[in-house]
Order: C-alpha cells, then structure tokens, then sequence
C-alpha cells in the first residue's frame, strides 16, 4: 500500500491509499478516516461508504461533512472509488457517465472487455476489508451505506452478506436496477443479456426473494425534489417489496431535497448514529 | 440577479447567483446560505466567507461543514467569488495560480490591465453588502471570516471597518502580504511598486498604524503543520504588533493540521459561534 496524501481531520486522520487490487487486476485508491479514538490503542468498527456515479474516493470525505459525527461514535469510514481505474482498464465506448471509468456498479462483470478489471463486488466484500483489518486498528464489525449507484451497492452487498455486516443505509439509492435506465445499461453491460444473471444485483429482487434468518437494520433517505426519482431511484418498489417479506425499512422522504451531496450532508449525522448504535453493541 | 442554482441544506437553502458587478465591470458569481429561520419572518445578521487562491464561490460552501452551524446559530453566509472573472477579464501573464484570476488578493487595483475589474475591496465592501441587504430578508449585522487570501482579506477589510463589521475572523491567513512572496507579487502587480500604497491592505501593517477607537473581536486559528506557514502566513508578525498595540487576539496554533478544508471544516463550528456571539447580541 502506498500512501498518497493525509490530513488531520476532527482530531483524527484522513488517508489515501493506492494498492494493487488481485480481484480489479489494477491499482485501486481509496480513503479511509480514522477517529482519534484508535491513539488510544482502540480497534475501531468501520462504515463503508460506496460513492455514486462519476465519484471517486473523495466525494464523501470532501462534502459530506461526516467526520464530526464519526469521531463522536468512534466509527472508521473507508470510502473506495466506484470502478477500476487506469491503463488497459475498458470505459464506455462513447465515454459516457454511467457506465464504465466511475460506474462500476458494485457487481463482477461477465462480459467482455470488462469482466477482466470490473469486479468491484468481490473488490468491496472481500478485498478491500481484508486489507483494512490487516493495516489497521478496526475490529471486524462493519456496516455499509452509499449514496445513489452506492445505495445500490450498500443494499444488494448488505443484503447477501447479512452476516458480515451490522447494518446498511442508504441515500437516494437505485433501488431496482432492473427497472430503470441507468441500471439496463450498466447490467447489461457488466452481465450481458441473460437476464437472471442480473437478479443478485438488484435490492428490490433480493428483497422479494430471500426469507431473511438475519435481517439487518436498514435506513434510507430519499429527496423528494430529486432528479432522477421517478426514472431511476423509485424507492416503492423496494418498500413494497420489504413490506410483503414482512422486513421493516426505516424510510423518510425529504421535502424540497434534491440528489446533491448538500443533501447528504444534512442527514449523515442520523445515519451515522444509526450505524453506531448497531456497531457499537457489545 | 440571475439564480444559477439552489438546493436545501439543513433545512435552509444555499443559491448561488450571477449579477453584473459596477464596481468589477462584469459578471459576479455568489454563493448564499439562508438558514430556515428566514421562513419564520425573521432578519438574519449575514457572515461574509472570504476564499482562498484558485478558489470560488464553491469550495467553502460544499467543503467546510457550515450549514449546521449557521442553522444553529440563524446566520445567513455569503461566499463571494476571489476575483473578477469573463472575457476581457486580466489574467497573470503565465497564468499562474496566485494572481490574477481567482486571486483578486481583495484590494481596488490601479495597475492597468487590472485597474478596470479588479476591485473586489469596493465589491466585498459597499456593492455586495448593498445587493444580500435588498434581495435577503437579513439585517444590517455582519461580520467578516476567510481562508489564507481570505484570512488576509477579511482582517484587512474588518480593521479598515470596523463600524461595519460585528466582528473578524481567520484561517491561517496572510497577516503581512508586503512581506511574502504570495503577496508582493499581487501587490505589485494590483497596486504598482510604490509600496506605501501597498500598507492599506496589509493587516499587520494596519494593525501596527491605528488606535482603534473600536476594536472589533478576532480569532485566528492556524494549524502547525500548515505547508506555508513559515514562508507565506506568519502570523507571529501580526500577534506581535497586536500585543504592542494593545489589542487582544484570540489565536490558536493546532497540532497536525495543515493548509486544507480538512482543517477549516474541524474548527468551523467555533468560528460560527464567535461570530453568533457579536452578531446576535442585541
């Protein structure tokens, strides 16, 4: 691991990291805070945060105003870039913003060129906590949280690990990839035509599917003056969904918010009191 | 005024606005934070961000962590551009990133080609007051903060007028431009080589010249780790004429923390309640 910058930060320490990712065949970078909790020898739980389209690792660290609220709980925050990146790594033929170079949608792709470097689901379960618990103090508990193609990513990743994880939130997510645009593209891009390959990654089609032995805590947040809600997010389909499967959701929608990170910023303090609560337990 | 965008914050809305400046003779860009008290009828006091180099509008809005704050304390926060900007506009020759375009240094220039838009001390001064007090249900109270250029612009602005401001704060600013490499260049190119037009707009040098009948309250924070602490900022020089002046600042150097957002967003909250305390006094 090589690192490229760090800044002290709310007492404690942000930190970026490049590395040589074996699942991604390629260098990955991501950023990690650390509350000043761990200079007193503490091992400290981490909340992962998976970013949105066209983001990289630091969107959330530089806007999210979340270090306040991390170092109050004593919670890590490690925050990836959303796709492979660099030489030989495949984009969009026509460069586009939601697919490919930053919109890697948290899956492993089949299909070629990509399923060589895009693998950023096994990158986020696997990989990269490995990584965190050997070259620092965490412990072994962490929860997941994202924001738009992130959202997705927290669900879909939280829900099939249910026992890896505390507990999952989520801004504004994509919540039935399946069904919108951004998600057609970007699956059958990554998965290819066939579609039950595409089922695994799509929140509202695990949520239908699985009776849950573990449900894990969920909170989501959605503006209701976002953009892209009704060709994209559609949260009802995955309260429905929960609702028949009898899991309950913490949902809010918020009046006169939009999909920004100002957003974001006004909620991350509940959202990182809700992970606490779960990763705090004794 | 033509709004560019506006989004809810912490239950208050940051706009940002474009208007033809007099003072600046083109296009001016501003950011305005309106906390959500202004929905119940009431006149917010207004605090002033000055930016840094390369910076604009945006950087304090979507980096520092305020809105919080500001919403806490019901102050409104306009973040003003650093410079005049749009065709015509003078830049630094090699287009270097401390002067010129976004390094307006908040002084009225008299060199040309700088002396037809570079006067930011009159547009943070008279015209941007002018134009928040008409359009902004907010009160006359305001008070003056920044970061490094800013810092350097809002200490000189605040002593200069000190009847006008509630109170002056500052992220390691540049206390004594006319002896640093970052601000002998701006105020040799903005003001020519007579130094003596250069003392108006040096705070230390303001600080040393005048018995202040009215000595508005400063802090100063300033992270010991800074990269240009020892070669551009020197607060040790204004901390000394202050003391020999008689005037009482309130500084704080901070272990580990260095130039960046990171360390304005850790100390932020204080600065908001330094200045509630002058601007909510009734």
């Amino acid at each position: 691991m090589e690192l490229i910058s760090e800044n002290r930060v709310f007492g404690g320490w942000h930190k970026r990291y490049k590395h040589a990712s074996q699942v991604n065949n390629c260098d990955m970078t991501f950023a990690v805070y650390l509350p000043e909790q761990i200079e007193h020898g503490k091992k400290v739980p981490v909340l992962y945060w998976l970013s949105g389209l066209t983001c990289n690792d630091e969107n959330f660290m530089q806007k999210a105003g979340v270090f306040k609220y991390a170092t109050d709980h004593g919670i890590a925050i490690v925050a990836p870039d959303t796709s492979p990146r660099g030489e030989g790594v495949a984009d969009d033929p026509d460069g586009a913003y939601d697919f490919g170079l930053g919109a890697g949608f948290y899956v492993n792709a089949t299909e070629a060129p990509f399923a060589r470097h895009y693998n950023m689901y096994d990158y986020i379960t696997k990989e990269l906590p490995s990584l965190i618990e050997e070259h620092f103090p965490t412990s072994s508990k962490k929860s997941i949280s994202g924001h738009s193609m992130g959202g997705h990513g927290a669900l879909t990743i939280g829900l099939r690990n249910s026992l890896a994880y505390e507990s999952i939130s989520a801004f504004a997510p994509i919540v039935n990839p399946i069904d919108c645009p951004w998600g057609q593209k970007a699956l059958s891009g990554y998965l290819g035509t066939n579609k039950s390959a595409w089922l695994e990654y799509d929140a509202t089609e695990l949520m239908k599917a699985t009776a849950y032995a573990r449900k894990l805590p969920i909170k989501i947040d959605q503006g209701n003056a976002d953009q892209f809600l009704e060709a994209q997010l559609k949260p009802a389909h995955f309260l429905e969904a929960a609702k028949k499967n009898g899991y309950d959701v913490e949902f809010e929608s918020h009046e006169g918010y939009d999909h920004s990170y100002f957003f974001i910023s006004s909620f991350i303090e509940q959202h990182i009191a809700f992970h606490a609560m779960c990763l705090n337990e004794k």
